[in-house]
């Protein structure tokens, strides 16, 4: 890629299903100015693409920057998606299918851009900038309603050769065990997500266990009330978490046995629940590794919170097209 | 690495249990000569080294090779070791504790060394040479006893940081099930190693199954013995073996969802079922993959067979000190 030294800004997005997050951000990580705007995904796809074109523009309007004083625009979406075609492939929370995001926004905001999935975006983010600072093996674990990842090493996002490498939700961990919502059985997704931990505190609640959840009326049976009751002191709403953080530690310990991984951060809504799941997660781990000490293994919170994914993208467009 | 380019030849060196394999390799993966000594992995471990040394310098000078024609040796050995250090940490079927390999063999072979873990060395030459040439990422699994690994990715061999990467066979799939020989539950090792099929040979007899392995002595049950009913039509055996190969594939999806690895390769005694693992090894795979079609990923037996360490050790030994 040709570089002009002279050019030290980039410009990061974030897709999300009902926001999306903008940044001007500096070679150094930095965010110098950010906005966020709707993404009416009931809208076209084209018309989304027109709308964030013209944030972005307002953006380095009111930072009096010029767009030739841009290396170029890192963009996250949901994927799948292809970073060779810069085109999204398919992704059922924006109904989008084959939109050639990068041609599109080309025509629309004359810089060269990178597209890329967005739980991998801010896997890069936290890798530069983040928690992951200086580690050569890099996990990434988003934890909401699903489970997503990413993954970092020799100092890049690993893609893979198929360029939808780090689903890291859908490694079977437990082929007997319950089925996930992709279809199949015992996949860590299955046992630590948002919908997991719903699932265990109704299976508590039918069993019979005294938990202050019985109360509730079954639509409001959340991962956020169970997160509150075990807050509350609930040793059975506690317990529920410690199986989610088990999990996620014999999945690192996969990870570790796979790749040598050293560092594991956990990002996303339910990684609000730290406090019950460390202590698990390192028990699960250590359950699982074979040769590498758990001395060695960090398991830490994701730092960059919502920002991640605007860091991670302007990073990855500053690999991209810097020096 | 300094390389003179003049010098093309190479020495790989498999050190095994019984047998230690010794071979003059061209920097085209030719193997140019070669021998094969007992390890006497009785003796102490210098006295192991000095017969290897004395070996390979016999292998050079009956193919009138002066060691200065040598680029340098690769040596595979059973791990865990170190290649930083040149050190092999402990190794149970040499009853070894940090040997340092590398200094012991420059002291008497004035050549430059690299010390691989064995089911790498085996992976890399399988890149390097046999069936997984040209892959992006591939997974060889050595399957015997237990189940080895090895993972060669962005063209070069995967150890990870802590040098212990690729312990493919203790990637945990079912975290209820039976326990593995390393004291963990539900490890591949533990569903697709020739133990585990023992195990469930003995499973179905006792279950009262029909199957010809009934007639067998408790201590004639070997995988060899199951393998031979299978073949002789033996339903049972055969779907032990299914069992076998669906347990491997569903490991190979997870590695296709973590890195997208997109070729397979199978070595080591138990490959040689290969007509009753394969259709279950796809089947495993194709269940537990999320966004990569099946019909991108290549499953195939190891070409090399008992050559596979000591051309991988002479090609790791090129990448150390070649050119």
């Amino acid at each position: 890629m040709s570089a002009d030294k002279s050019k030290t800004l980039l410009l990061g997005v974030d897709l999300g299903g009902t926001d999306t997050k903008l940044g001007l951000v500096s070679d150094a990580g930095k965010i110098l100015d950010q906005m966020k705007i709707p993404t009416r995904a009931d809208k076209p796809a084209r018309d989304v693409i027109e709308r964030i074109a013209a944030a972005l523009k307002k953006l380095l309007k009111r930072n009096r920057v010029q767009p030739a004083d841009i290396l170029g625009i890192g963009f996250g979406s949901p994927g799948p998606l292809s970073t060779k075609r810069g085109v999204v492939i398919d992704t059922p929370n924006l109904g989008w299918k084959n939109v050639p995001v990068r041609t599109w926004l080309r025509e629309l905001i004359d810089l060269p851009m990178v597209l890329h999935n967005d739980a991998n975006a801010a896997a890069y983010g936290e890798f530069w900038k983040g928690a992951g600072r200086g580690s050569e093996v890099m996990v990434l674990y988003t934890l909401g309603t699903g489970v997503g990842g990413g993954i970092c090493l020799n100092n890049d996002l690993w893609v893979g050769p198929g360029e939808n490498a780090a689903e890291l939700g859908h490694m079977v961990i437990n082929f007997n065990g319950p089925q996930c919502p992709c279809g199949n059985y015992g996949c860590l997704e299955a046992h630590a997500s948002a919908k997991a931990v719903v699932r265990n505190a109704l299976g508590e609640i039918a069993m019979g266990r005294e938990t202050s959840l019985r109360k509730l009326k079954l639509e409001d049976v959340t991962a956020k009330r169970v997160f509150e009751a075990a807050k509350a002191g609930d040793k059975v709403a506690q317990r529920i978490f410690h199986r989610v953080g088990w999990a996620l530690g014999l999945a690192s310990g996969n990870l570790v046995n796979i790749l040598n991984a050293e560092m594991f951060v956990f990002g996303g809504a339910m990684s609000g629940a730290w406090e019950f799941l460390y202590d698990a997660i390192v028990e699960g781990c250590r359950a699982s590794i074979l040769a590498m000490p758990i001395s060695k293994i960090k398991f830490v919170r994701a730092q960059l919170g919502e920002n991640a994914g605007i860091i991670g993208a302007a990073g990855l467009a500053l690999k991209e097209f810097g020096a």
